[in-house]
């Protein structure tokens, strides 16, 4: 079974839509590094807590697989929830709605990776600094070498954690719809509308006297709506 | 405290970054309405599970501040968990990418809300028709009534789930990075890079030769880049 390669335990096995499963380490570390925004699931006492965040991927980590970094305020609750249990982070990016021609069959296109595994306190200083740049680098590639460094209040209100990448799954969906022969003989209309992300540019702050970063500008531009 | 409109209860409070939280229950209507993917989070054994879903709001739902629905397939393994538990449904929209003039200060700007309560199997007809309406409403407004009936198998593979709207918290942030004075004195630049989901149009399937539905086509104007 292909799983193998992405999910080493029953917990990120998928077990619905099998198709829509892509079982490729490289696939999956390509798409964490385009994404943006994941969700973080922690359990808080009785119930879940699902919170976004931003984050970064190390495949040269040294957890299993590669390390998953977040970051949050060390005075932030769910931090301290997560710090030592076992987590769960997915990230997700919507690439279109499926109009199906019937309800069943609408649906959307999607990629989302789901990680599972304990959540570790990053301690060391030099793997501190290295994932906070890489969550900056995440946003905007490059610009962590061009800012001042951190002073050692802002390291120390900075917790950050890592997630190992072991115990991962993928999902993706793409194209129109899967829709009942009928339907389809019917002459009813399905199709799909495509979404992406676009930027209109970079904005310099009101205080900004300087031009745009040449890192930023490039970052605004791969998201150009041309 | 403001939070008590949307947060009754401890679990959704807001403890960080009170700045950033909307507590205005129309603006958490609007949000919900807006927003295309709801991660849903539950747990699962020992750990947490959390899966992008599809979702409605049903305002005038039976459930206390209005219902949230999800659905998914009978056979799949979070939905038997999540059935009578307490879940955690977050909604989140990525607006932008912060780029402070220090590494501490990067952000994104976004809207979340976070939805926690007990998830409700909906068994009565009528109630699951109207919410499978409203999760393809939601993808396309309007779309539902012009699709034919579901057929009793289909009905029968779709579990759908209530959340009361109830206990709710949101968190937004918008705008250019909240610098340290000393950077912005030493003109480092500061910015940000504005993000939107666009689409190119509606993309009819290879079987479909019928003209794009009026509904779909005003679905992905509404996404236009212009």
């Amino acid at each position: 079974m292909t799983t193998a390669q992405l999910s080493p335990t029953d917990r990120t096995t998928v077990t619905r839509g099998r198709n829509r499963m892509v079982s490729d380490r490289d696939e999956l570390h390509r798409f964490l590094a385009d994404a943006l925004v994941a969700h973080l699931g922690v359990v808080v006492g009785d119930h879940p807590l699902v919170l976004p965040t931003a984050y970064a991927v190390d495949l040269h980590g040294p957890d299993e697989g590669g390390s998953l970094y977040v970051h949050g305020s060390v005075a932030a609750g769910w931090l301290r929830q997560a710090a030592g249990a076992t987590v769960c982070v997915t990230v997700t990016e919507l690439d279109g709605l499926v109009a199906g021609r019937s309800a069943f069959h609408h649906s959307m296109n999607y990629c989302s990776a789901v990680v599972i595994g304990p959540a570790r306190v990053v301690d060391d200083e030099a793997e501190r600094a290295r994932a906070l740049d890489l969550i900056v680098d995440h946003m905007v590639p490059g610009r962590a070498a061009t800012l001042r460094a951190s002073t050692r209040k802002e390291l120390a209100a900075t917790a950050v954690l890592a997630v190992p990448l072991h115990e991962a799954s993928m999902k993706a969906r793409a194209g129109g719809p899967v829709d009942e022969p009928s339907d389809v003989e019917a002459g009813v209309w399905g199709g799909h509308i495509p979404l992406r992300r676009v930027s209109t540019g970079a904005v310099s702050g009101e205080d900004s006297h300087d031009r745009v970063p040449d890192d930023v500008a490039r970052r605004a531009a791969s998201y150009s709506a041309r």
